[in-house]
């Protein structure tokens, strides 16, 4: 359904703008990062973290933005925690920020992370900019406005059998003490033609909306983690729901995308192996 | 230790023009497949197997190079078998090639997949190739030459502890019927900072050997998967053996590749999961 709001689409321009600049300033880090090490990559353990350097400068200048266009509107960020916006307590909008997923990615310069800016109105989300600077793929989506990447448009893929399909997932960091999500992952290691993890739920759902991923599925995610995914994967002509087919993945942290025609039987795994973290 | 053989920089130079030709033609392979899907990424079942198709062009190009370049050289394909050489049975050179790797992300347009060249001589790896044309990626190495990425050497990471490393392994086709590496991806799970998995395992040794990737294993690999990634970690600064610390890693199929500081503590690991596929 197309959103009500004119707005949206002047909303999604003034995001992607402010994803890339933000994209930026990972890029910088990144740089500063490695000649940090004379070319090499990694950070001595010694030194200031510059991770969470470059995340928190990258979330000050998002939420400043915002803040600046947009007063009125609340916003709930990884790091900063949350800001109610200077509105009547009754408006619409909220925004969800992760000005850094895929921490340990960038930590270690493997180029799988992003910035991704999701905002909801009326709970429901209906705009999305997902940017990786290590790739430079930009991929945006607003409610009835269709998905892109770098400005064309995306769909998901066309695989019907889940014997075919290629599938995502990741682990949350309390894996190592518990072995949360590993009962599923064992479950479509043997259902469907193979699995990946490449350690960002948000860059998982854009590669679910271009196709070139089948499907995923996430347990434990933030809100600031799938509320801008949940939109590209939509508009790229995909289902998302939580883990019973529902529409609570914000609030259970439970996430299931697909291109539509596995997702019946993703459920049925997920059902079957009973492991919700 | 260098090599003595003062024609392996000209070998090297010539499989990088070959290995950057295959990978050319995979490229057109992945534009002809969204083509043939208006703009989508995957083919349909009804079809001719696109993938099989622009492997087998692959492979034929490399081998048909080799043998007009080198006819005493003897070539180890994944497609089209052994071919012996025109030269006395004692000539000390092999080629492992897979024109190929990463064929299931291939077929799905998920861009890790490349050309693998590896050349041992007298049975010790000594030269690799490898090319990623989905992000134009030109790995290659020659043993007492350094590794290179695009021209530009590579080093392996600086990553001291097992509990701060990022790992990538992968998972054999038979995980449909066994839980071959189940033990040690649980393992690594508990021990390690994050573990990854992009799907192809000459790629797994190509981030390793630039330090984006802490340490790699994998099991069940054939030796064409790794021939080329062995000799480009080890020119890198690190570390590659077999799952005990030895050098069977072509005969076995199993492989641990590091940046050789967590390498003792990663064969411990497996030592204590005893998962051997």
């Amino acid at each position: 359904m197309a959103h009500p709001d004119a707005n949206l689409s002047d909303i999604l321009n003034t995001a992607i703008g402010i994803a890339r600049h933000a994209g930026g300033i990972l890029r910088e880090g990144q740089a500063a990062m490695r000649a940090q090490r004379g070319g090499a990559l990694k950070f001595k353990s010694s030194d200031i973290d510059p991770v969470t350097e470059y995340d928190l400068r990258s979330e000050q200048y998002i939420v400043g933005e915002l803040r600046r266009l947009y007063p009125g509107h609340r916003i709930v960020g990884e790091e900063g925690g949350e800001y109610a916006g200077d509105g009547p307590q009754s408006q619409p909008y909220t925004w969800y920020i992760d000005p850094l997923d895929g921490t340990v990615n960038f930590a270690h310069g493997f180029p799988m992370y992003c910035v991704s800016m999701g905002l909801a109105v009326e709970g429901e989300p209906a705009l999305g900019v997902i940017y990786n600077p290590a790739t430079d793929e930009m991929f945006a989506a607003a409610q009835g406005c269709g998905a892109t990447l770098n400005g064309a448009p995306i769909r998901v893929s066309a695989t019907s059998a889940l014997s075919r399909a290629l599938l995502i997932t990741g682990f949350a960091y309390d894996t190592h003490t518990s072995d949360s999500n590993m009962g599923n992952f064992l479950a479509f290691q043997r259902s469907a033609q193979a699995t990946r993890r490449i350690g960002s739920a948000a860059l998982n759902l854009c590669y679910t909306a271009t196709g070139q991923l089948d499907g995923h599925w996430e347990m434990k995610v933030q809100p600031h983690d799938i509320a801008a995914g949940i939109v590209l994967v939509r508009e790229a002509g995909g289902t998302v729901t939580d883990f019973d087919g529902g529409d609570t993945m914000i609030a259970s942290g439970r996430i299931v995308s697909s291109n539509g025609l596995i997702h019946a039987a993703m459920l049925a795994v997920l059902q079957a192996a009973g492991d919700r973290g």
